[in-house]
């Protein structure tokens, strides 16, 4: 993906969504030593970056597509965020849901006029769900992370923040299923002045970080992490962009992520998900690369049980 | 106080205050049926707009009387505020404190540069101290909210807020000690079109509603409120603007209050107090007088206790 398609992607979706601040702290520069600025996509439409990519998704289909709609299966962010922007372009979205998520994230489809579909809470019966509606309605499927056009449009987070500040030596995302952190790369890369990307990950769900050793895509076994967000694996898509293009993955303890977490909501006062402190848990972990330098930090999104909180 | 007063003020402070962005939600105004503009002062420097009124106050003394110090006796954000404001300025600050004040907050005035004096938890402890301080270095004693050069000070956030959205119908502010609210009104009244000024306040501590029926200063006699900045009731300075120049107080339950700091939470994806949830939850109280208005909405400060939470 070139640098013309990541400008044209930010221009087509820029209708559709808010180009975000981006905070800063005295006392978080204090903190970590280094200078950094906060891209919040917690205050993004519907609360999280996945709105970008999501939306672009769908405005590069083609009209007989739109008309038979887009289906997806996610029980997060994505699936509002699809919702959303359907609803936005005028195009029906299914989500397939298991049916043991929370009531909340499926009232939250509902609201932004998403059609909800449940399943058995397993990989197959989702799957076999959304195949179902690929036949049945002629829908589009599409991924939540590991797609060209959801990539290009998570970039686009990145794209604004070095337009805002173009002096950024370092950028560093949470990594989930990649689709956030290779857009980023590609911004970084076409927009940076010698940028580079790094991710932040969990050390519970270090997939990524032992994909790259291994040179293929890795899985997690067990996924004991307060970053919810972050439990999915990356793709074929996705891959190949880390491997080229990410310097670093720092991995995270769970007690640094709920630590991260209670500096941003306390010294930045923003409501952030805990996948979001992840990539701040990584700058303050590994402060002696970081120390003087001017870091960006995506702040992925603000969706977050209030009634659930780790502090 | 005049329109030139106002203006000069806000000059003088510019360089020590952030001008702090306006948040909205398409969400919240559904909830509300009203367009609401948040001007968020949780995002000012030390998370509240009492730095404003705090610098101000320093910024007007004589140099001699900068020579010898600023003393307040305070618990609360003016305690950090008037900390932060007169470190800025290179000047001593005296911060009576009584010694049962959380330890959270005698570090954040340490932090900024206070002098911390302890004294036994009652008005008369605080008043002999302060004063002993005024006589012993020739201090200055500045109070919180009941100051011409604070109320000025305080009055720059809705300024800003106008000068961004000038077409506003009316700007609600919490009522504590007064000043925020005497200063928005005043600013209200030489830069708003026929803005006017209305006051959220707990039915645990209505002191100003009834003040402002009684036609004198009224104090509570119990204060059981989750607000713990709204606790202090008006002074003879601010009174007089307020009677002359607020519209309404509208009085909300402490279950309101939670309510409408869940959705300041949950929504608009910021950090703040119990005071400032006060203000939305006067306008999703009255919502009939504010239907279809422009609203603006002071978010008065984001410093709050993460681990007590009331959700």
């Amino acid at each position: 993906m070139d640098k013309q398609q990541l400008h044209d992607c930010h221009n087509r979706i820029k209708p559709f969504i808010h180009n975000t601040p981006v905070l800063t702290s005295r006392l978080i520069d204090k903190i970590s030593g280094a200078h950094l600025f906060f891209k919040c996509e917690n205050f993004q439409r519907m609360g999280a970056f996945k709105m970008r990519g999501a939306a672009n998704a769908i405005m590069q289909l083609t009209d007989k597509e739109k008309q038979n709609g887009v289906v997806t299966h996610s029980s997060g962010n994505f699936a509002q965020a699809l919702s959303l922007s359907a609803q936005s372009l005028g195009v029906k979205a299914y989500i397939v849901m298991p049916s043991s998520a929370p009531n909340v994230k499926k009232e939250a489809v509902k609201g932004y006029g998403g059609m909800l579909i449940e399943c058995e809470p397993n990989l197959k019966a989702r799957e076999f769900a959304s195949q179902q509606i690929v036949q049945k309605h002629g829908a589009t499927f599409i991924h939540p992370s590991n797609d060209d056009q959801v990539i290009l449009g998570q970039g686009t987070a990145c794209k604004e923040l070095l337009e805002a500040h173009p002096e950024l030596d370092h950028v560093v995302t949470p990594v989930g299923g990649g689709g956030l952190i290779a857009g980023t790369a590609l911004s970084a890369l076409y927009y940076g002045k010698n940028c580079t990307t790094i991710g932040g990950e969990p050390m519970e769900v270090d997939d990524a970080f032992r994909s790259l050793k291994s040179g293929k895509i890795e899985s997690n076994t067990t996924t004991n992490t307060i970053a919810d967000g972050l439990k999915t694996q990356l793709g074929d898509r996705n891959f190949p962009i880390i491997q080229e293009h990410v310097e670093e993955i720092i991995r995270v303890e769970e007690e640094e992520i709920v630590s991260a977490m209670q500096i941003i909501w306390g010294r930045l006062k923003i409501v952030c998900e805990p996948s979001s402190a992840v990539a701040l848990a990584a700058v303050l972990k590994a402060k002696e690369k970081f120390a003087g330098k001017k870091v960006g930090i995506i702040i992925s999104g603000g969706n977050v049980d209030l009634g659930n909180l780790p502090f």
